[in-house]
């Protein structure tokens, strides 16, 4: 039950709490921490990446203490290392905390938390929102939108790529017992494209176009054809990406984009794969010739939905949007899709386990960055467990 | 704030608070309290109905304390004062306090209330949901479904037609300057109007019924013609309430229903009367056989939306549903609707104050409870104020 | 291009073309027609059905003369047969063809028809309405709702159950090489489930209950499973047939449907099978006792959408449905639907041919019609193929 | 009733069939026609604009001859005449009639046409689709989008701005007996502000931002304040279509468009005049710096509908509209709005007449066209009468 404190998750997970403590230090290259440390992987405005050593907190009232045991990199954590920003608002001005795809097993609960005991299995989600009634955003179910939420590892807030991480009782997701914590780390990316399918609007037996095949285009796809989209068509600049979503959904039909092929010609090879014009385009790439493409894809009314992110300002071909009716949405982070994520895994509609290519141990994570943040190495989903 | 401790809703509001006080105390009949005695209307399970005295509380963190100056009798109130129950969870058990359609002015703030200072005029959001993130009807924007939910009026929570009312600040709505406290009561009903009308979908130029011209029925009908339907055309039992709606919207159309003529016979007028099948229903009666005046009024692919409450168990024409592809749908209370119902009649779009037809001090308020219960008066809304 | 004329589908496809006919007769009992005489079987107001020989008729404008090579036997086909009627407005009142679910081949074209050529293999969508612009059914989508439809078999108009039809060449869709005739007239049944599905707003990861598992409810399964609904939960009075639902979708979960158990104690079966309340149910037998089972399944602004029809009149939980906001909605027929459902089934979606357990001649579509009447003969889909 | 003809609308109403007729001729500047004389407005790729005559038409089979009573003047007559295209779909390549925006009265009807006789008073629906069930457009109710349409006035169809004009009967709207022609031939724009706002979604009290208040934009403004939106604000780079918007609509908002002025700064304006992010937009100019503002303007999850046309390629707020999940739709044209848009001018919601400001005969027409080209004018409506 809530009363109403002046004290709200940003003061409970002040940043500055880890920071100013005592006990928080940079590990030195190649130092062998405690297995029990509280090690995590941190950036920081200079761009580096190292791990940290800090306190194993204790949960207060309504909170539980997490042993992380699976974490994804997802792109935005390479982002924040080696560009230091997303857009003007989320800006790495101290060392933070990476890590936010997270699954963890529950150590010990705090005060008046009667849901979950020590042993626990739990996906964990990342973003808190305030949940105030006089939040719109919260009240109104749209939670992404609350302007008070800690989203662990957007600056200032830290991450859950970390040994013992501290969360809301009530934000935590439990796993059966048949999903793995990788699975429940996957939930994730998987709750970004959910929530993306949903908005969408696509229906079983829509003709879809998914625009781009890495770690979003390719978990968009597995959700997408859970969803029945049919038939589905996937796009990237690589065919080796193409051939790997292939392998996952075997009835996809690809078409490689070629630098140099105007957005117009694209889309007629995206149509004559599929045999007709698109209905709805799930765009995963964010850059600004995919989404003409996808728009030249449509049909009449069709629906040009959003999940990448890209540049600032983007040219749209406005009268051609107009003269068919089409549709551009956008998706921010994700609202209400946990439970349907895990749902969905652990019933076998979408197995997210291929999408894992590589693993390392935490107190490698730094090499796991280096892997996630190269493109030659062919990484698909890079994890960290412990 | 939120922070999680063990004291919900229901402890803080407990009418245990109330009635276990040794200030609490039935008047006798005739008696005059002070000026400022904290009196209230409430019935009991003799279905006896009298003003009791009450402490003046103080409000708590989160809290405000209220001096509510303007209160309308629902349906509701009469039903639970006669009959004791609405279904099998509400059963009036103890004395317990009526009144949920409220407004009035900050007197106190509590600890950590910023938003509110005193003097402020507002309306009173009468149900108040846990607001936990682990509440699925609160966290997807679906409050009025919160299993935990303290509405005041409904047993065993004390109702807001008293003088001093203790409210969480995060449930009030202000009230422009321009707007009286008569019309920030009216809100509540009105806010039922409006939750039927935004989830029946109705639209600019839908052709519209309404069946019903009691207070419900009339609110809904200002609101539809509000959202733009054409026509409307709204039954009644009784000339003089139709003659009433007349008055309200002069555009409006209006059928009597007859006894003993068949819903198929009534549905033939209604369609005569629109000069074309209705597309939507709004359904304030609960009576079986106005929802089957409803249903086979409607055009193919219509929905029939129902806001009134009635018998248990009702006969439903199902295969002429199923030919015609007749939505029925129904609301329970509402959600997210003050802030619009407030910008609506401080706009002028809805002009509710005709309907305020008998007014009754609060020392009156028997009285009041008499009126409200009594056909034979005509009233239409019954307003105690203060 | 349509001109305006005199001439509507009423009287192109009067049945009365046919049975004024000299050529038209009943093949008396065991009678072996001619391997090309254009035969069909026939019911009447007397509860018979038989054989009949009829002209092989000539295409006209705009027309396709097609060899039916596939029909599925369809419940309202035994319906019309054994009780010569459904409502009062569909009435056995002459010798009438059946069969509504077929696919054939193209024999001959009329003139105008260039999208079509002998040989062309096509589903037959076996509603023809009147496509007109002053139509307000046909210009607005909604074409299962136009008044002027001729709806093959239903009567008066015969069915597609015959060797050489004719048939309007714009309401034929092309069948993909690898897909048999069989899929093809498996299409009719899909199709009222996809447009069940469609209006009934089931969405991917959606906990959905499909109440029978008949031919509809299995069509239905496999359709909502395609759709990602998870859990499934489908009900039936018999194990057989949840046994055969379990080996079309494995992870189905399946509730036996017991006699003298009330519809809340099956809700709750239900219920602890999903592990939660449910979103959706998609209704398919029709049954007052089911769809109340249905009612008390769903979650707080569920729906309760019903393919199946049965009785005229029935009783509904009303105030279940009221304190619960639990939308109940009707599927009739289908509109637009062939296209997405040939998608489907020839994608790999959908794999509808386990569905047939029965194939039988055209010469002795007779007993196919005996055998799909038996329930003894536990007859999932019924095939008559030529 | 439709019968599969080989000939089109496309050759039913072939502008060939006037210009190559021996009477039609080009009336000399100044030349005085004959008072029934078939004359009409035409332009040329040269850009000339001038009265013309034509042969008198007469109906076939479902087809009309209408006495056109009331053509409004369009931005797109305007500007075909001025710049000969619309994008590169619609060029002027020959004499081409003007006028879509018409009513006028039944003159004599075509053979098989039962719905209309001589006298009969109608609005003209001035897109012909081809309506045949092959079409995906036609059959699904979308008709706006059909590839086959007749479209008068779009070249190189001749417009309806003309004495005699043939029409299908089934793409007239009776007008009712206190319904002027006048209002009757607004009900082209009020269509296309209908459908935008049915597409929009707007509902009862959303808060909303209409751009530009010309013609579209101030049916737009009617249309919205009927369909109950609360608040409207409304901008332009004039302050007297500003007050000519106060004077149709009272409780209206205005923020005058200042150049120079950043869509962020006037968005700010535009928030404080609403008191709150607004939901939705209806962009009714098609300039770049005018949809930022309205982008700038919403809140999360807001609308920016766009009925403008303008530059083909547009720069777009990307990120800003990614990270607040603002939709951004299109309109092109109108399907299934007339019957409303008369529904809500006969019943008096929506009050079009002050939008006309000047008014030409028919022989004037040229000069109606060039006060509708001169800013200077001051025209919002210029109607041309016969």
């Amino acid at each position: 039950m809530a009363t109403i404190t002046e004290v709200g998750n940003a003061e409970i997970y002040s940043p500055l709490k880890v920071l100013e403590h005592p006990e928080f230090r940079i590990l030195s290259a190649g130092e062998k921490p405690a297995p029990t440390a509280n090690i995590a992987a941190f950036y920081n405005p200079a761009h580096e990446i190292h791990l940290v050593e800090k306190p194993k907190p204790k949960p207060g009232p309504g909170q539980v203490l997490l042993h992380v045991r699976a974490t994804g990199i997802c792109g935005s954590d390479v982002h924040f290392w080696q560009h230091g920003r997303i857009g003007d608002s989320m800006v790495v001005r101290d060392e933070c905390g990476s890590g936010h795809e997270s699954a963890g097993e529950v150590v010990e609960v705090g005060e008046g938390v009667t849901q979950w005991k020590v042993g626990d299995r739990v996906a964990i989600e990342a973003g808190v929102p305030c949940s105030q009634p006089a939040c719109d955003a919260c009240r109104t179910g749209r939670y992404n939108a609350c302007p008070d939420v800690v989203f662990f590892s957007t600056p200032p807030f830290h991450g859950t790529l970390t040994r013992w991480h501290l969360h809301p009782a009530q934000w935590l997701h439990r796993l059966p017992d048949h999903m793995s914590f990788e699975e429940g780390s996957l939930c994730e990316p998987l709750a970004v494209a959910l929530a993306g399918i949903e908005r969408s609007g696509l229906k079983l037996g829509d003709p879809l176009l998914i625009c781009g095949a890495g770690p979003i285009g390719l978990v968009t796809l597995l959700s997408a054809r859970a969803a029945g989209a049919e038939p589905i068509i996937i796009t990237d600049l690589f065919q080796s990406r193409l051939d790997f979503a292939k392998t996952l959904v075997p009835g996809v039909r690809t078409v490689l984009i070629k630098r140099g092929t105007s957005a117009k010609e694209q889309a007629k090879e995206i149509k004559e794969a599929a045999g007709m014009d698109l209905k709805v385009a799930l765009e995963c790439t964010g850059v600004e010739s995919s989404v003409h493409t996808a728009i030249y894809s449509m049909q009449f009314g069709g629906k040009v939905f959003i999940i990448g992110v890209g540049k600032n300002e983007q040219v749209f071909p406005f009268m051609h949007l107009s003269a068919n009716e089409i549709d551009v949405s956008f998706q921010y982070r994700y609202a209400n899709q946990y439970p349907k994520a895990i749902r969905l895994v652990a019933g076998g509609l979408i197995n997210i386990k291929p999408l894992v290519t590589h693993r390392f141990s935490l107190e490698d994570a730094i090499s796991a960055f280096h892997v996630a943040a190269d493109p030659a190495q062919g990484a698909i989903k890079v994890q960290i467990q412990d």
